[in-house]
């Protein structure tokens, strides 16, 4: 099966979610725009993918994944797609929605983090919103960063009470890709908001064990310590910007 | 087929993505906030289904719509999972997966809209964020309207020059509930910004005939003309601040 990534090719971004998948799944798959210009890489790809006239599935945005002779776009969206085409979600309709709409969360809150650097717009500079940035911050490290992360350790209780699915992953018993997710969320906001993160380590307990069950599963931890992995930066979703995070 | 939706009673916001949805779909359904609370409704009946505790499904926030036994939440995954079985997109995955497409870029879209009056915290009020919400909403009026527009705009024009499925919905010839959420997106910004969007009509004159043809769908005219209908207002999505769109 054709698994063709397209995403930028410097930053983790949107498209971490979908790598970190792939990875996980020891999927064969080209991160197309990372190859050599002239092996057809570089963003150029990118364009040419989003550009490609006539066709009604032209993705607004990457990530862009070409899954067999389907292109998708959104990241949740490339995610349930290749969730039971890969063993990352049981294939019944209640944990595929289950999973889909816990990926939406997320989904979410990666645009209020994307969002605490650029509060006005994206087409500015991060330098010439940095006021309003810092008061976006300032609510979001005290409010919505507990509140989300909040959230989805409710998520991982109820499932430990759950007799019959009974397990520390956000389905419960199984693991699936948004246990992938929820481990890049954690890491991000360990580089990005280190501080605000750490006030609130002892309410988040389940989700700081799975972000360590992730990252020791072994083609997890394969692809940590390979080149694939593009480290954290200020050109993607998470940025170290210590004067958002005082 | 049991078809609640829990939605806050008193604005449209991202339920009425929904509403219009099961509404053009003749569907037998209760919005069981808008019931009086001796009959179950008000917004507690919307805590307490965020509320049940132990449910490995329980939302992060409405809409959240019971479907037989499936609880669903997130407005995008609403729609996938009603789709098919309410004959609001065709049942062969590619379709699906186009109309989830097309609808995350309309989720994308009206988080932006929502933004243009809450840049800096969902829970601070306007009043305390209206120098930003002026300098965020200059830019979404110039720039982010038009990108995201012109891209739906696109899309339908991409679907006229389709020999194979040619007609004049979002996903070709056939409707489908992303044209009803295309409908609303023009709607509400026809309230909310009135000004610049008529600086962009003629640049879409696809996305305004697609709202016009919705308008006249029986369903959803007599919808539009009923109480169900709740009017747009300043606690919704699409608020009209005049100063916002100068």
């Amino acid at each position: 099966m054709k698994l063709n990534l397209y995403y930028w090719p410097s930053i983790q971004g949107r498209g971490e979610f979908v790598r970190l998948a792939l990875e996980d799944a020891g999927a064969r798959y080209v991160d197309v725009a990372r190859l050599p210009k002239k092996q057809g890489g570089g963003a150029e790809a990118l364009f040419a993918i989003m550009g490609r006239p006539g066709s009604p599935l032209r993705p607004f945005a990457p990530p862009i994944l070409e899954v067999g002779k389907l292109v998708v776009a959104h990241t949740a969206n490339i995610l349930q797609v290749i969730g039971p085409r890969l063993g990352l979600v049981p294939d019944d309709e209640r944990s595929r929605v289950a999973a889909h709409q816990l990926q939406l969360s997320v989904t979410d809150f990666v645009a209020e983090v994307h969002d605490t650097h650029h509060p006005i717009a994206t087409n500015l500079y991060y330098e010439d919103q940095k006021v309003e940035a810092r008061a976006r911050s300032k609510l979001f490290t005290k409010q919505r960063m507990a509140k989300y992360l909040g959230y989805f350790e409710s998520v991982l209780a109820a499932n430990r009470a759950n007799a019959k699915g009974k397990g520390p992953y956000a389905l419960g018993r199984t693991s699936t890709y948004v246990d992938l997710s929820l481990f890049q969320v954690v890491e991000g906001l360990t580089y990005a908001f280190p501080k605000a993160l750490r006030r609130l380590d002892k309410d988040i307990p389940l989700l700081l064990a799975l972000r360590a069950r992730v990252a020791a599963r072994p083609r997890i931890a394969a692809y940590l310590a390979s080149e694939r992995r593009i480290p954290f930066n200020e050109d993607g979703i998470f940025r170290r910007y210590p004067e958002l995070d005082p």
